[in-house]
């Protein structure tokens, strides 16, 4: 198969993967850019995302609108759009509401990596508020402009809150956002859960996400096919996801 | 199909999505005003909603009785037939006792909306106490009186929680009803995770709450819709939802 | 079938069910009294209440020991048995390890009904404890002395907390029992979650525990026999339940 | 079947009963010492536990190398080899980051055993923080020198936790570690949810946590096995099991 393929159908593993895993629930989608068009990315037509084949994926451009397809597309393309404009060094970006993640939305204490699995968020985490520039709208992601304030917001990092909404997060490959927005919601629960019995939990140091960062420095190492095979196969897909070297070339 | 083989058909499929949902057991009901004689409303005979089908759902008049029908009722069939009567606007009301909505009964801290999927309940939700008027009872709503007085409580609102025992809900659709009633859970979890870790959690503004409200003015949207078949197909009756066209037609 | 047999029957779907709604893991047991001998009872051998089939039934004797049954029973077949002893008006017993009741037999704040399901436990719920008596055991309880010391902090009641250990819960029906124990962690963790928010959560007063005891005079109602075949079904064994009937002539 | 087939074929149930009992995911991993050859023990290769089969064992030495095997071995895999070094006593390791353990690992207050299925923690546990002595490090064990350190901080102990990462713990057998890994986040969680609610949980005396250890004096017990069949029969493996004599000769 050709990188396109590869993605695309890695692209339909990760839907199911995110929706077994309880990031997405009949809301929140992922995308990834085009291999060979980099200002184009794919993703799919509105749909939950544990019901998304291959035939569902649309290809949209830089204006994160559909090329030749007159299915429905996400309202919220647009976070999708914004952050692959914004982001070179990107290649898949996830929105989802992820229940866990939202108490930190709604507070001051920042959400921060805790446990070594939730390095990859790499430090305190932005919130962003829409309502800080664009005052009272219906909380969704609706056009480039409210894409592009997010992506400032997430600047350099790789994950951003949205107040109230959920968290848009990017990454250099579509195992690797997966697995961010997997682990997000569990380093949360682990805050949340040392903050209640009193005091202030102890976050990874810098040395240590940078440690971390720097030990997984190919996308698809062992470690992380790893994950991926696991969760496929919790989600059903296991037939789908092929061999390691087919994801070797792309690192 | 006639519109009313529509409505039965979703209503028992809204029985099975609120039971695989969580928010109702053994217990809780779901019902759905008559298209044809808005005084009437259907419900299940009383049996676990997992369970309804199709032969299951027995007209109500507006006193709460059953018509023509000489099955068991559920003993709290009055709480559907005055918010019927107290609300011309409402076509379909949820009684349950989600777990997580449960705890907002028995504190001063009011329940409110702040996560967007939350903006339904429409704002800070009003806690109607049986013994406020009834002194020492089952807490069960047995008859008009108590159930008129809960109406009451609700008002104009789109959800009342009742001490020590659930909620009320009542939309103008079925599709509206059910995902008001299955987000409610959640957004009691993300503000009772908020409140605990310190400070006072960001409400959604009126402005947002308004917003939201104004953006689904189609009770079956391609978003709504997107729900309602994420569901169905997780309850294991995706084959029973018809398209979407069966039901904008209702709208 | 005579009432022993339909007896046996209920207690293996009641063995499933508990099994199935997390009351009970591999360890946990319930026991039912003998109909034509009111000193005996009957209980399943040392296995999983999961696993248990008709054949794995024991019946005990008034000491807690088998008759004529060479399998290895529970070790703590002693709380079946004294419990009966103490309390003629008790019909089934169940003895389990639910994790939210636990936290509640390690502080002062008392479980007690706060949701109208949970009126069954009668009001403050007594934590017995076995070191007050017996010093460092093993916290089992192994033999009748145990076991009636147990009883006495039962009284009168429906149900016991056992310090770092779980509880004990007595009724007069087998569905009563597993009624009252699958409600009984959902009772602590609403209790939990109010009182995490801050203020004293209402419980239910004594004339609405009063009311709803007295509102379910019949053990085979209605809205009892719904969460029988809900619960069952559930657990794989609809098929098994029978009819309402064969149930009513026991009450 | 010999010795050494006996506790291959558990170590491969084993893997299933952990992953199935969410104590591993994808990461996590669970070794047992050679029967015939002390230094060397047995471990899957780099493999989510949930797929493990008998095939996917490796033997290693004491400094942690696969013994002629070339695939990929867990990178962690000297937590086992210096556990197995320092502790003549142990059998069977797991290292894990089952998430609730996790906060503990974070604040001052340790965790302790607070139920009586928590007594095989054995008492306050340690937190070993590779920090202290290696520096910023990616949080993972694997050197022997980490290795030894991680056994230095459990030293007598059956458990220990690992600031912001997970646990090691280390038993006399198989069934033993998998018990008390199960029952390592329920103790957590019970303790976590009664500090919540203020006040100090009442912890096991040391003579309780004695008596436990002294009546568990054989790791076949009925009551042990019954939890082994319980679990063993979630996992889907119930067939493997084999008979409780096949194991009673190990102990």
């Amino acid at each position: 198969m050709s990188q396109l393929d590869d993605l695309l159908r890695d692209l339909v593993v990760a839907n199911r993967i995110l929706s077994n895993e309880d990031v997405v629930d009949a809301y929140g989608h992922i995308s990834v850019r085009h291999p060979d068009n980099p200002k184009h990315f794919f993703m799919s037509r509105s749909l939950a995302p544990e019901l998304v084949q291959r035939n569902d994926l649309i290809e949209f451009d830089q204006a994160g609108e559909p090329v030749k397809d007159q299915r429905q597309p996400y309202l919220e393309r647009f976070i999708h759009a914004a952050i692959f404009e914004a982001r070179p060094d990107v290649t898949a970006v996830v929105h989802a509401h992820a229940e866990d993640t939202l108490p930190f939305g709604l507070i001051k204490t920042p959400l921060q990596p805790v446990i070594h699995s939730g390095s990859f968020i790499g430090g305190k985490v932005p919130v962003w508020d829409i309502r800080k520039k664009f005052g009272d709208t219906n909380l969704l992601v609706t056009n480039m402009a409210q894409g592009r304030d997010l992506a400032k917001s997430l600047g350099k990092g790789s994950v951003a809150l949205m107040r109230g909404h959920g968290f848009a997060s990017a990454a250099r490959s579509i195992i690797e956002v997966v697995r961010l927005s997997v682990y997000l919601p569990r380093n949360a629960r682990v805050q949340m859960n040392a903050m209640r019995m009193g005091g202030k939990p102890k976050p990874l140091s810098k040395g240590e996400i940078a440690a971390r960062t720097a030990s997984y420095s190919k996308p698809h190492s062992h470690e992380t096919w790893r994950a991926w095979e696991y969760w496929a196969t919790r989600a059903g897909c296991a037939d789908m996801i092929g061999k390691p070297h087919d994801h070797a070339t792309k690192s």
